[in-house]
């Protein structure tokens, strides 16, 4: 007879393996100092490319199989060759995945199964700003929407609170909205 | 005889249409606003997929022949099965692709010519903060660090003034440094 693995999933997420993680960083804080990392590099115009693939991260350096490789281009109307997203499809990307994911595992944290999840998002820029020419528009995105279709084992009134969970937890969601201290630097 | 098509590229970046672009922006101002959107959908687990395809600019709806897809997950000792970049390595993805984009776009309208641009980066994050082990502690970076090499022609002295181009002009930059504001809502 087969043995059967025995794995608490809930929504994907091995919560056993969670409570654990939470134990160790609860006996040794350090396991909860991560730092990420990536390489670029410039090809042509609006086309760049980054190789993501060790950090640090529970006491330890790790290192990827294979590294991912993402590309950055811009649209035709930016003077792209619109080969990939561009970095500010990214960056919504980025924010999207995160609230996304941070809504899963702390649902799971709580014992709440989600059947569906699907988002719409739309970020406004002005490019007077990223042209330069005019001081007083920002360079960045005005503002950001973010729309959740949430389908979970909840009552309706519920809802709300659950979709609370992502914007609260995420560490983009966290990024974007308060600011992070970006240093860039010349290496000669 | 073959008549030779003549435009003035400069990193790769038109800059003729560049100016163009700027004249007719000048002209009409509304050319500048743009909206950039995407959907996702969870998939398990840290797993779930962007897909990015129309965008608004330039004073109408643009639409890619096929959309771009974007897989996030979470490497295993956040839980996930590393199948893609998580999205904090998103993150720092679009902040150095579009610090490099926007170097290369404002160094050509200066008409200074890049050879090579090649940048690392570091970011760190306590995971006490997501976890919501600390309150204390944010979700987010702490702190990203970014390190270019730039190879120009220009003198030496000049390539610290050539490296402040990119995040003066940055959009990703823009909305990481100085934070955005972002609404999340449920759609129902």
């Amino acid at each position: 007879m087969q043995e059967m693995a025995v794995s608490t999933k809930m929504n994907g997420v091995d919560v056993d393996r969670l409570f654990e993680t939470i134990d160790a960083i609860k006996q040794v804080p350090r396991l909860a100092d991560f730092r990420f990392r990536l390489q670029n590099r410039w090809i042509n115009g609006g086309l760049n490319r980054s190789t993501i693939n060790n950090y640090y991260g529970a006491g330890k350096d790790n290192q990827r199989e294979e590294p991912f490789v993402l590309d950055a281009d811009e649209p035709p109307v930016l003077l792209g060759g619109d080969s990939a997203p561009n970095p500010v499809e990214y960056l919504m990307h980025a924010l999207v995945a995160c609230v996304t994911t941070s809504l899963i595992y702390h649902a799971a944290a709580k014992g709440i199964k989600l059947q569906e999840v699907e988002t719409r998002a739309e970020g406004e820029i002005d490019l007077h700003g990223f042209l330069g020419l005019d001081d007083g528009v920002r360079r960045g995105y005005k503002h950001i929407q973010i729309k959740f279709r949430i389908k979970a084992d909840v009552p309706d009134e519920e809802l709300e609170e659950l979709c609370r969970l992502g914007p609260t937890y995420s560490p983009v969601f966290d990024s974007i909205t308060r600011g992070v201290n970006v240093d860039v630097a010349l290496d000669r």
